[in-house]
C-alpha cells in the first residue's frame, strides 16, 4: 500500500526531519510541504536547511503550499509540524473535513477525544480512532522529553507499578525549533526554566500511561514532577529519573534484564521506523548526546546509570533524540502502526 | 590580629582562588604556596594563570616549596587544597606536629574526630577543635556542591524539617580541576557521571546538618539521593532540588521569606569574606552561571524556580560558585570564624 | 562641567553597556534613554539585562522615552546605540535641529562630513565639527573590529608606514547584537561570513588613517583585505593580522618597544575612559577572549604572537572587546575628548 | 588483491579513525593493532571509543599488540598513527628491516628520502619510493591543515601559478588528540597558537607542490605565511586563505569553473576511498564545521566565499574534515594509489 502525505509546517525544524524521515519511505509518499513565509516558493531554493545530512532530491522543487485545506484534500494523512498556536487554527478544521492528522504540536494533545500515543506504549489507545477512521481524527505525538520519559517508564510500569516519578531534564537547543535560543543565552550557560515543559511531562504521561475504555480516556494515578533545563547541547535530550515503584525493585541485574527485553507492538508488527530495541541499556558515564543521540537512527532511548536505592527508590539516566524519536519519528511511528494496524 | 598562613597545593584551580581571595585580607598573610610540580620554581614565572582576573603581586616572586613540614612549621594556620591522595599523606602528619590544617580536600571529611563546616549552617560543630586548638587538628571544607545544597536546605531544615532530598546537579567543569575535562569530552555535551561525587553529597550532607556532643558526630536522618552531570559550563554549580519537608511547605511566599531572611555566624559576626545575604532568592528563568556565578563576590547561592506541590515536596533550582563559595572562599570562612571566635 | 545625555536605543546590547559605563560618569548624566519596543515602559521592569554584571541602579526606575526629537531636545549630547536602519530615520534629523549626536550605528560613517573616530588615532578629524559646535553634527564610532585595527595599526603606520593589511576575524556573538545568532548556528561552529563586516574593515580603517584638510576628508592609501568569521566566543573580537609595512621592520622587539610606547590625546588628556596604554603586548599563547576581553575595562587592545617574517611582511593576532571599546566605551571616550577640547 | 595491515598507534583518535575507515576495506585487511598503554589488552574492554558511530566489530576481540618489530614482521603494511616522538624511536627501524610504513606521523615528512603526498596534488612524488619497493620506506601524510590547503591550491597552481599564501587557521579540537585540550582553555574561547602548525604549514606546502627528479625532492618557490588558532569545534578545520597567483585572476567563474573540475589520480584509478570530487565549491555562509566536515565520508575539501579582488590577490574560506582527509582517510588514499600503482 501506498497512501500520500503532507508535511504542514515542513520548513521548521521538525518539519526538515519528516522531510527526510520520509525520503524513500515504503508506505507515504510526500505530495504536499506547507509553510507560512515560505509559501510560494520552491523549497530547494527558498529554505535553508538546518539539520543533520543534505536535503532529500524530492523535496527541492517542490513548491511550498498555504497551511490551507483546499491544497491539503487530496492526500490520504496528513502529518503536522506546525507551531500550536498556528495548529489550533487549522487542525480541527482539518478533522471537521474528514481528513486524517497525526500532529506532533501540542495543541490538542488533552483534548477528550484525542490518542496521545508511543505506540510501544499505548497502542491500544487508537482504538479511538480506528473506530471513526473514515470521519478524519486526530492522533497526537506525545512532548519529547514526555516520549523518551514513557519508553523508559512502560516496562517498569508493567513490572513493578509506578507510585512516584521526578525527572530534571536536560534539553537540547534543537528542541526549542528554529531560531530557538539565542547564542549568548545558552552558550556556556544552563537555562533552568522551558515553558510550559514541565506541565508537559507531568501531564501528558499520565494520559499516555492511562486507560481508554467506553470512548473514554482516564488518567494513570502515579504522580510525575519535573523539572526543566535548556543546555548548550544540539541534538538529544538528558533526564535524570528518581522514580520509587509500587512493588519494589530489589534486583539490579533484574530491572536491567527487563529494560532490555523491552519490545511493544511497533517491533513485533516489524514497522519500517520501529528501532530494533526501543531501549538500549548503556555501561560507564553514558547516555551522552554525542554518542547516543542518533542510536538505531536516533529511535532509540539509551538507559545509564541504574541505581536501586533500597528504599523503594531507584535512579536512571536517559537518553533521547528529542527531533527523531521525540517529534518527526514518533509521529511517523504512529502512522505506520496505524496503517498496519488498518490493514 | 594578623596570622601567617601556608597555602598546599597553591598552583591548581582552587589554590589559585586561595591566593586570589587571599591577597590584601585583613587576617590571614600568605607566607609560604607549596606545590608539588612547581616546587622550587618562582610562582609567577612557571605557574600559568587559570582563572579570572590577573596573578596577584604578592605571589609572582614567592618561591614555590614543597609540601613538606619543615616548609609550614612557621606558619599559623594551614589552607590545604591538595588533591584527596596527596592530601591523605601528609594531614594527617601535620596534625600531628601539632599545626591546623583547614583543607578543602576530601580526605578526612567523613573522619570521627573531623569537623565538617559551613559556617551558616553548623558553625557550632567547630567546638570539636577549639578544645583541643593548641594541639593541631583538621577542620573540612565539604564538597563543593554540598556546600551549595547545604546552605540552601539550613533555613527549610530548621522551620520545616527535612525528610527526603533529592538533588541532580549540573556541574562546571572547574569543578574537575585543571586540565580537568578534555574538551572533547563536554563541549556540546553531557557526561552523567562524576567519580564520587554522588556519594559525597549523599553522606556529606548528613554530617553537616547532624549533631556535635560528647566528642561525637552524630548524622541527622533524613534521606539524601543525588546525581551529578558535568556540563558545558566553566564557573558555577547549577542543581536541581525536589524535597519533601516533615512539616508540609503550605505557602510560597513564606518559604520565600524563610530564604531571604536567612543569616548565620559570618552575618552575625560580620566576617570579611561572608556574603551580606548567604541566599539570595532571583525570579525569571534563573539562576544561571552567567548571571548568578558570581553574586557577592561568589559566596552567595542563588536561588530560583521555587514551587510547592501540595503533596509535600518542594522543588527549586539553586546554583553556587564551586571555586569560590564551594572551595576557597567557603574555606576561608571557616578560618573567619574560628579566628574570631577564639577571639 | 556637567552634560545632560540621552542614549537612543539604550535597551539593546551596546545600549546597555552605554548605560553600565556613563553610572556615575563624572560629566555626562544620562537623562533620556529611547528605545522602540521598550517605548513607554520602565526600563527595570521591562529591559532584561543581558551583559556582565547587575543593572545600575539610576537606571532602573526611568521611563522609556520614543526616539523622537521632543523627548531629547533638552540634552546637550546624544549617544546612539541604534541599529542602522532606525539610525537613518532620525539622525540627520537631529542635527538639522542643531543637536550633537555621537553615533556608534554604521549609517553616516562614510558621509563626507562626518569625522570617522579613533581618539588615539585621528582625533584631530574632530576639528570638523568642532568649527559648527553649535549647529549640531554627527560624529561616527568606527565598526568595532575596525576600532580593535586602527589602535593596533597606528604606531606601525606613524613608524613604518603601511602598504596592504590582510586581516582575518574571528568575532564574538554579542557583536551581532540581541538575539543574534541562533545558538543552532554558532555553538561547536564557525560561521565564515558576516553580513558587510569585510567592506566595513576595508574602507572605514582608510578612512580614519586618512587626511582632514579645508573641509575635506581623503582617504588613506594602503590597502585592507579582510575575511570575516562568526566563533562562539561571547565576548572579545580576535583578529589574525598580516601586513606589509612601507619601510620594512627589521627587529622584532624595536616594533613591540614601538607598540607597548603607544599613547595618544586621550591618554595625555587623562581622559576617564581612556585606557592607561591603550596596547598591551602579551606573551605565549595569547591573546584570548577569556583572559583578555576585559583589560583596562575592556578599553585596551592586546597585541601577541608577532612575528617578522624578513621580507616586508609582519603578522600578529590582536583582541579587543567588541562591546566597550568596539562600541559604547569608543563612543563615550569620542566624546570625552571633544568636551575636555571644547574646554 | 588482499594486503595484510597494522595500524601503530590505533588506540588513539587517528587511530580508531584507519580502524573505522578499514572496517571491509576492499584491499586491506587489519592484522596487527598496536599500543602503548594499550598493549597487551583486549581492544574491545580496553580502549574507550571516542570518534563518531560505534566501534568496529572485528577490532572488538583483537590483542593490542607492543609497537616492535617482532609483531609486525608478518604483515605487508603499516600505517602509523604513533606521535612523533614515538614514531622519531620506530619507524626508521621498520624500514631498516624491509617494512613499508605510511606515517601520519609528522617525524620523516621533511626528510629528503621521503615523499610527502596528497595523491591528488603529487602522486608521482611516490616514483621515489616505488622504485625500491622491496626494500622498505616510508611515505610521510602530510600535516591535517596542509592537505586541505593543498587540494585547494592545487587547481590554482596548475592555471595561474602562486606567489604568495597566506592561510589562517580555525582548527577543531580533535586535531590535538586525546585528551588534547583541556575543556577550560578552549569553550567559549579562541587559542592563538598551535605548537609547530604555522612551520608545517608553511614547509611542507612547498615540499608537496616541489619537484622530484633525480631522485631529489625540490621546494617549489612561492611563498606560505601560516597563522594557526584552535577553536572551539570538534571536527573540521577551517582556513581564511589570501593569495596571490603569479597570472591573475580575473574572472570568479572561470575559478570557479576551475576549481569544480579539478580531479586528480585518485579519482581518473577510482581508488575506493577517494572522493567523487576532491573539491566542492559551497554557496553562502559555507563552508561550516556543522555541515561540511563530513562531505564525501570526510575526503573531500569544501571552498566557499571566493573572492578576486582584482589585485592580484583572491581570497576564499576552505574547509576539510582534519581526522578523515586531514590525518586516517588521506594516508589510506597513499596507501591505494602505492597498491594500484604497483599492480
Amino acid at each position: 500500500m501506498s497512501l500520500d502525505v503532507a508535511i504542514l509546517g515542513g520548513a521548521g525544524l521538525v518539519g526538515q526531519v519528516f522531510i527526510k524521515m520520509l525520503d524513500a519511505h515504503p508506505t507515504f509518499r510526500v505530495k504536499v510541504v506547507t509553510g507560512s513565509r515560505s509559501a510560494g516558493k520552491i523549497y530547494g531554493r527558498h529554505v535553508e536547511w538546518k539539520i543533520w545530512g543534505d536535503m532529500p532530491e524530492y523535496v527541492r522543487g517542490m513548491e511550498v503550499a498555504p497551511t490551507e485545506y483546499r491544497y491539503l484534500k487530496d492526500v490520504d494523512l496528513i502529518f503536522s509540524a506546525l507551531p500550536s498556536e498556528e495548529a489550533k487554527k487549522i487542525e480541527s478544521y482539518l478533522v471537521s473535513r474528514g481528513m486524517r492528522v497525526i500532529t506532533n504540536a501540542s495543541t490538542h494533545r488533552l483534548d477528550p477525544d484525542v490518542p496521545l500515543i508511543v505506540p510501544e506504549v499505548n497502542a491500544s489507545h487508537l482504538e479511538a480512532v480506528i473506530e471513526r477512521y473514515q470521519d478524519g481524527f486526530i492522533v497526537a505525538n506525545p512532548n519529547c522529553s514526555t516520549i523518551i520519559l514513557s519508553l523508559f517508564l512502560k516496562p517498569i510500569y508493567d513490572e513493578y507499578g509506578l507510585d512516584e516519578v521526578h525527572v530534571v531534564t536536560m534539553q537540547a537547543v534543537s528542541g526549542a525549533g528554529y531560531p530557538g535560543n539565542p547564542s549568548m543565552e545558552v552558550m556556556g550557560n544552563i537555562l533552568p526554566f522551558i515553558p510550559r515543559e514541565e506541565e508537559k511531562l507531568e501531564r501528558e504521561t499520565l494520559k499516555i500511561f492511562g486507560e481508554y475504555k467506553d470512548g473514554v480516556f482516564t488518567n494513570a494515578v502515579f504522580r510525575v514532577k519535573a523539572q526543566a533545563n535548556r543546555v548548550p547541547v544540539i541534538y538529544g535530550h538528558t533526564e535524570s529519573i528518581l522514580l520509587r515503584t509500587s512493588k519494589e525493585v530489589e534486583d539490579l541485574e533484574e530491572l536491567k534484564k527487563i529494560l532490555l527485553g523491552f519490545h511493544g507492538p511497533p517491533q513485533e508488527m516489524g514497522l519500517h521506523s520501529a528501532p530494533g530495541n526501543p531501549i538500549h541499556v548503556v555501561d560507564g558515564p553514558r547516555p551522552q548526546p554525542r554518542f547516543d543521540a542518533f542510536r538505531e537512527k536516533g529511535m532509540a532511548v539509551s538507559v545509564g546509570r541504574l541505581k536501586v536505592y533500597g528504599d523503594g527508590w531507584i535512579s536512571a539516566v536517559i537518553h533521547g533524540n528529542n527531533l527523531v524519536r521525540g517529534a518527526a519519528g514518533g509521529t511517523i511511528l504512529i502512522a505506520e502502526y496505524l496503517t498496519k494496524a488498518l490493514g
